[in-house]
């Protein structure tokens, strides 16, 4: 992470020579500082004439004598040569992440502290809740705070009043940090690649409910968390980071609870900031994570 | 850890035939139903006739026909044959800890929201601080706030300060979360085994004041915390728990600190948790932990 | 693991009242030192009485003024009354294990090793195997080697053959070291408790073959091995040890198979020394494994 | 690792503006595939002017129209423009490395286990002991055994010696697999950046001898290993990898020797591959590794 304002350009495109001697040339010709550069060359799948090239690169901003936004019309006709997935971010202007949570604090208490540290630099525009139990600990914060109560009758009405939120405060990412509901199909379709859930498992196994339930059955020795892009199909998105922990024996399910959340804030803290810092990118089901 | 009351024994004596039998005997005399037991002989060293037996007992508390003062009585002759030092605590009683924070809240918002969760079961009379910073926050969560300056002339009164607010609220352990001044020699020398502080590296390598700079400079590709009961000693008291993170050449001091934070909260809070749940023996300079 | 010799005592039974005193009371009556004492109460499941407690002791032999043999059968009695599984060991007495091989040799390698230097002091009788790859390199040992080829048509003899090999050297435990074979069910049910496998994923994830392959396709962020008693349910075995590396996007297969040997070995290992140390004890499709 | 045959530049020179434009443009001008490539910007230090930058680019060696040496001739202009410090290396050319082994043989099977599978792709044209513990095993797999003792009185001749086989077999790099003796200075000096030890501890924890026993002593919770460049002064060349592992009180010096020769095998590995596949670029005391 640097200290100066930056751009941060992340793209990818069919594998060909002379990719990086173009798209680095371009930079170079705006007299751009490359302060970090991450590059992976995807192998062609079985069948597949070519592999796709994934790039992410750090430029500093001051070394550009033009707005962003002029130096993204200078980019524009390259991308569309090479056709090209891309952006090009500012580190200047924050991302604005909305955070869903249920009854769970450990999550939200670990998302707050890093905020109120600066150490995630974002804006926070609300919380939303299916519960009221967090929102004099979030308005203390100055956050603004929404209980969307999620009933069997009305899962269809409560997700649409989510997605009103999120769009009204202009949400970039949202983050289940903890929150017990399974989103519609039409909000996980709405932001792919853009909602970030924490699960309480080393996925893929475990899938679903009380996973530590299911490990302590198996009687597994280490347990963990998966930080994943929310898709359609339950935990079955594109994994961003995962961790685990080791326990024993003399470990019971509430043992793998009070463990876990730690694997669980640690991991999904680590995901959020790769995502926040465009340092991953979705090849198919998989993500390509620059650290 | 167990739902049910429970009483935990703890002691250590000389190694000898027929102890963990005179120690179960005494329990199952008294109809006492173990949850938990935890031995460990440690050998003598060299030159000594015998070494040193440690064990942590758990019983049911609802098991024992009388009260716990009353079993402390019928437990001390058995106590003062084999001439132990021996302690029983109560689930029941929750622990009294005093935190002491400065200006970085990680630890501070790591452990009020393990209490708030009552993941941590205990009581926390007050936040001590050399700043201010934090005194919203922690008197948001109903827990008084005491702002203690330290300053190169006030020091000895600073400290009195300290160990007076401690005295007042019967404080049972001290927490030092991230508290950015070396404890006055008298301080430590008050409370043996009951101040503890987490230290940003791993002991022995990096004592003293900016070890990420430290480890910086030496190139090491793993950084660490460590848990340890406060000494006269700085950084020398025996260890409770450590961890480690990777970190490669990218990494920055400023991206040392971010990750190093996610391990020092976890390995405080683990520490003191096997503190408070008297699962730490102290032996020389060493602990035995029985997790 | 002491340098004395000693007796193991592993056992287990239903949890009641003073069953620490009646066994450890044993040990003191017949003067036993004890030199290492692990206990688990596993509680009830729902609808059970009673728990079932595990216990594992180490009795320095000398200090027991009889044989083995003998004091086995002062220990009887207790154990019909409080209806144990029970064994007592000797240390002096080495464990015979037979390793099942195929063409990679990373597992057999590493074990040989531990053996070579007494890290694990144990007799190997004969290695067996499915090719004739390590012929030379395990003679060249002093290690008897049989090659018992598999083929879909010869598989019962074949396995047949096994045991009978596994019977003529009076073997106590079997260790599948990446045996790329399945036994077969009367293999395994003959042995229950004494095959141990190594799997290379990280179980329940990617049961079966080719877990790398599947890993890969999931996208996930850490491979890991399994090391588990072998039942006739394919993978499904008490898990006794697990472990897990760290892997990105920019692993293929191949990096994950090599990364992945490194797990294996070492996890294997380490489940063989509990086992053969008498440190793990089955319980329902569990284990407790006392470290 | 890919399959295919390539070629490996790995560089450093003074950052500037252009710099990846440059180099990957004369490589796609030779149309060169770039299979994996991986840069890294280290900023000035204070008073500095300008920082560093370090590139490893693999490119396969069937797309570049021409023999290897004709392409060094090719970039050598552009890298004495940039006053850069460079190599080609050809994946097909096997690096020869040379093990010095004493009487613990952990690493030495280890690295023989990787030899004879290709996993390690290289040749082994000797291995030399102070002990002759290993010849017979050394043998057996087809590699030269020296056994050159080291006495006291001849220490200036014995390592003459070790250098002039080294030299006699040309080799590339020599491992100092668990090798019980402290290089000679001019040893050191001769082979600078090409000579790696594996230290049995965290470094810079327990530098020197016994670090086992140092760490026993101080009472950590964690034991590890590192792989280091070997310099003149003992246990202080650049850190290429480490890793530690858990222990706890139960563990004796001995258990720690135990558990920590499977760190030192596996830290020893991982460094040895990174350096021969060119990952490590030194920079003052410390290491870029390119993973």
């Amino acid at each position: 992470m640097h200290r100066e304002r930056f751009y941060t350009l992340s793209a990818s495109c069919r594998d060909r020579v002379g990719l990086v001697t173009r798209v680095s040339g371009l930079i170079a010709e705006h007299n751009g500082w490359i302060l970090e550069t991450s590059l992976h060359a995807e192998p062609p799948a079985e069948g597949e004439g070519a592999g796709r090239y994934f790039m992410r690169i750090e430029i500093r901003a001051d070394s550009i004598p033009m707005l962003l936004s002029e130096f993204r019309e200078r980019f524009r006709p390259l991308a569309e040569e090479l056709d090209m997935e891309w952006k090009i971010t500012d580190s200047a202007v924050r991302k604005r992440v909305v955070i869903l949570v249920s009854q769970q604090g450990h999550c939200l208490y670990d998302l707050l502290a890093r905020w109120q540290s600066k150490e995630l630099d974002i804006e926070i525009p609300c919380v939303i809740s299916n519960h009221d139990t967090f929102r004099g600990f979030v308005e203390w914060h100055g956050i603004p705070f929404h209980h969307v109560p999620v009933r069997p009758d009305n899962k269809a009405a409560a997700f649409a009043e989510v997605q009103r939120l999120f769009e009204e405060v202009r949400g970039d990412t949202m983050v289940l940090a903890r929150y017990m509901q399974i989103l519609s199909p039409e909000l996980c379709a709405a932001y792919p690649g853009r909602i970030l859930n924490i699960h309480h498992s080393f996925l893929p196994s475990f899938v679903g409910g009380r996973p530590y339930h299911q490990a302590w059955e198996r009687g597994v020795k280490l347990i963990g968390a998966t930080c994943h892009y929310v898709t359609a199909e339950l935990d079955q998105g594109p994994i961003i980071e995962q961790d685990v922990i080791r326990i024993d024996h003399s470990d019971e399910v509430e043992d793998m609870v009070r463990y876990g959340k730690d694997v669980e804030k640690t991991v999904l803290a680590r995901g959020l900031r790769y995502h926040l810092e465009d340092r991953v990118l979705v090849h198919r089901n998989k993500t390509i994570v620059f650290r």
